[in-house]
């Protein structure tokens, strides 16, 4: 089983910052250190930032004002030495230049730990803050986002394995032969390379996905290493595994060499009636107004005009946030769920899955999915930091591990170690050993 | 006097790599914080990474493969206490919200540690590696790098000082009345704001500008709190210092609030003879082909195909590169050098001033445009790392120390604490206060 730790920094729960022991922040460096730390302490595959490219004193306290994702790694690569090292970057605000340059940087910094949550931003209000109109279509932003990691990808591989050589003697710094440029030119980028870094030591840092849309599933069967999602019921859940690992073979890749890690947000008690209450308190500090918002912004619709205590009624289709506007609406079809119900579980986890309950009922919950065909790993969203986190990894870690499901401490140094996935040949090693 | 380092981690020096005791590498973590480490050992005032957008196998050693600068800067963040840390990035090829977040981020992870050297990017074939056709022209390089240092600026005064409050009881995450959208609409931008990270530490980080025209100057007069020049001649470095100091009294600005720092190859040896004799070994160790090569870029023209022991032939004027090819051309002109010695001397220390010597003699150097009026300090552009840095902290540094012209210890714990520069007040308290 992999486990990554979902790091929203006021807590996944929308309230979760309000409990007395929350430390709430985004910012708050000590913190987030001792975060890091714990996760690896509880041998963790990742520490996973989340990012997006708006504030607004109405958003999640998550995302109103929160560090850089690649600054903030790069700090804590020399706070922690073993687990992966994930930041979300857009591939619709961004440039691809840019993309794979900071993440081969963080790649290197870490020896090995980088990732990349290769996202196309689904809100469109962040085309306000980049000089553009209109934010593209969501079947154009797959589109851009094919392109964009493709992209990417060949200029992770713009300079061979050892292609520095620094011969003094002969005063060579760089081998030529082993310097590639892309000559990319595309529908939406034309670039040229090569990047002004050496290859990264995993070869490429590790992808990650989370789109769940037509195209998002099979972006990630031909592109990503990790697939984040988001699905309620275990059916639904392995109804997904199974539709991306499918479409794997038609790319030629090997299911195994693909994660796939919902997000999980775990409410822990020492005992069941402590969990319960835990769970009780939280959802009671949610700020109605502020959750009705919070699942308008999901749905990509004001819900805010619909009588609360009836079923969720019939939305034109969100073009921004296809994929996880129908998960809610299939859900509260499926529990036939009022908005009020439907708002609370959002406000709760975002959409994510919930479950309260002691250390072993928290297993529980993982190992059923896992050994179900469901899941691979996890992607665990603690309520809020740092006491439901330092519990996780107290208290459920020792019991994953004593049921054998998960590692007892690192075996490798990367995180395509930890991933048990291959470090890829560099484009042009392929064309050689083709030849 | 302001000391910063310019880390062209291969050396500064075009052959520097080569020598002996040299260890190479912009990709060399470890090498790059015993760097870090002794510039702070010597209170420098800032350890400055220079960048680029492109690569290839004919560039200067020091550009071909280095770490992104603002990720490899987070991380010296965690490895030293006070020194700045300052990063070029490109007004060009960015976006201003990623470029206000990544360095208000890092001036957070640093504690108020942060500087932007905000460049429009010289050469024109980085267009290639961003989907443009075409590279800006000078003047509209300039006009776009104004528009964008103003909508950073601005997004960096999104958050009051102490906005987000984190009030548990009310619910309160972030007071909205200190909360503030920029809404800047201008020639070249449109972004409407507020950042996603909170008022830096130090109001604004420092920001740093190289160019040396007529439009570089007036920014910089306008806008910047230190300049890094290259001038060869105390003359041109005095008129230079007196050219823009004297432009700031327009825009209501104190002339010691902007430190003029040129750089300063400096080749030390504990005797005359010894660093004559090391000064005589890197030239000697110049490619004449890739001193050529190097050359034609500085001056943006290929002059591979004039003869080497003539005066600098008449060239049209380069667009790219204005300013610093008029330094190259006027230096030619006034010392009546060939093409020989002038790729001789961009070889040696890329337009900058060369001085070698005793640390005696060094600290001399210094001293002179230090008290002549041509310089507030310098940034010190070592030809190989390590030993030609360590010796200047270790023997140089003392030197300048003993004379009373730097620090003997940091006094405060900011960059602008180190370069006496006031916090700035954001635009919306200065409203305010003038209401």
């Amino acid at each position: 089983m992999s486990l990554g730790l979902f790091a929203q920094m006021a807590g996944h729960h929308v309230a979760g910052w309000r409990h007395p022991d929350a430390q709430a922040g985004g910012e708050n460096l000590e913190l987030i250190q001792h975060v890091a730390r714990t996760a690896e302490r509880g041998t963790f595959d990742l520490f996973f930032l989340a990012d997006g490219l708006t504030s607004s004193a109405e958003a999640h306290p998550s995302t109103v004002a929160r560090l850089e994702p690649l600054t903030l790694l790069a700090s804590l690569a020399m706070v922690t030495s073993r687990i992966g090292l994930a930041a979300t970057a857009s591939t619709t605000y961004g440039e691809p230049f840019h993309t794979a340059r900071v993440f081969a940087s963080l790649d290197h910094i870490s020896h090995g730990r980088a990732a990349w949550n290769a996202v196309t931003t689904s809100y469109a209000r962040s085309a306000a803050n980049f000089t553009r109109g209109e934010h593209p279509a969501h079947d154009e932003r797959y589109a851009i986002a094919e392109e964009y990691i493709d992209v990417v990808r060949g200029l992770w591989d713009s300079f061979d394995d050892g292609a520095v050589i620094k011969d003094k003697e002969a005063n060579v710094y760089v081998d030529p032969a082993r310097l590639h440029t892309l000559d990319h030119k595309g529908r939406y980028f034309s670039v040229k390379g090569p990047l002004n870094v050496s290859r990264p030591p995993q070869g490429h840092p590790v992808v990650i996905q989370a789109g769940s849309s037509e195209p998002g599933q099979e972006l990630a069967a031909r592109t990503a290493d990790i697939v984040f999602t988001a699905q309620q019921t275990i059916e639904e859940g392995r109804a997904f595994y199974e539709s991306v690992k499918g479409r794997m073979a038609k790319y030629g890749r090997d299911p195994r060499h693909l994660h796939i890690m919902p997000g999980v947000c775990p409410v822990i008690g020492r005992t069941e009636e402590e969990a319960r209450a835990l769970y009780a308190k939280l959802q009671g500090w949610i700020d109605p107004a502020a959750a009705l918002a919070l699942l308008s912004d999901r749905l990509g619709h004001d819900v805010s005009r619909f009588p609360l205590d009836e079923p969720l009624p019939d939305l034109p289709e969100s073009d921004q946030l296809r994929s996880r506007a129908k998960l809610l609406t299939d859900l509260a079809r499926r529990e036939n769920l009022t908005l009020r119900d439907l708002y609370y579980l959002v406000a709760g986890a975002r959409g994510h899955r919930i479950v309260w309950g002691t250390p072993e009922q928290i297993a529980d919950a993982l190992e059923e999915w896992f050994t179900g065909g469901a899941a691979d790993g996890f992607n665990i969203m603690p309520p809020f930091f740092p006491g439901q986190f330092d519990d996780f990894v107290d208290l459920v870690v020792p019991v994953v591990r004593k049921r054998g499901l998960f590692r007892e401490s690192y075996e490798g140094t990367t995180l395509r170690d930890h991933l048990g996935l291959p470090r890829p040949a560099s484009r042009y090693a392929r064309a050689r050993a083709a030849e």
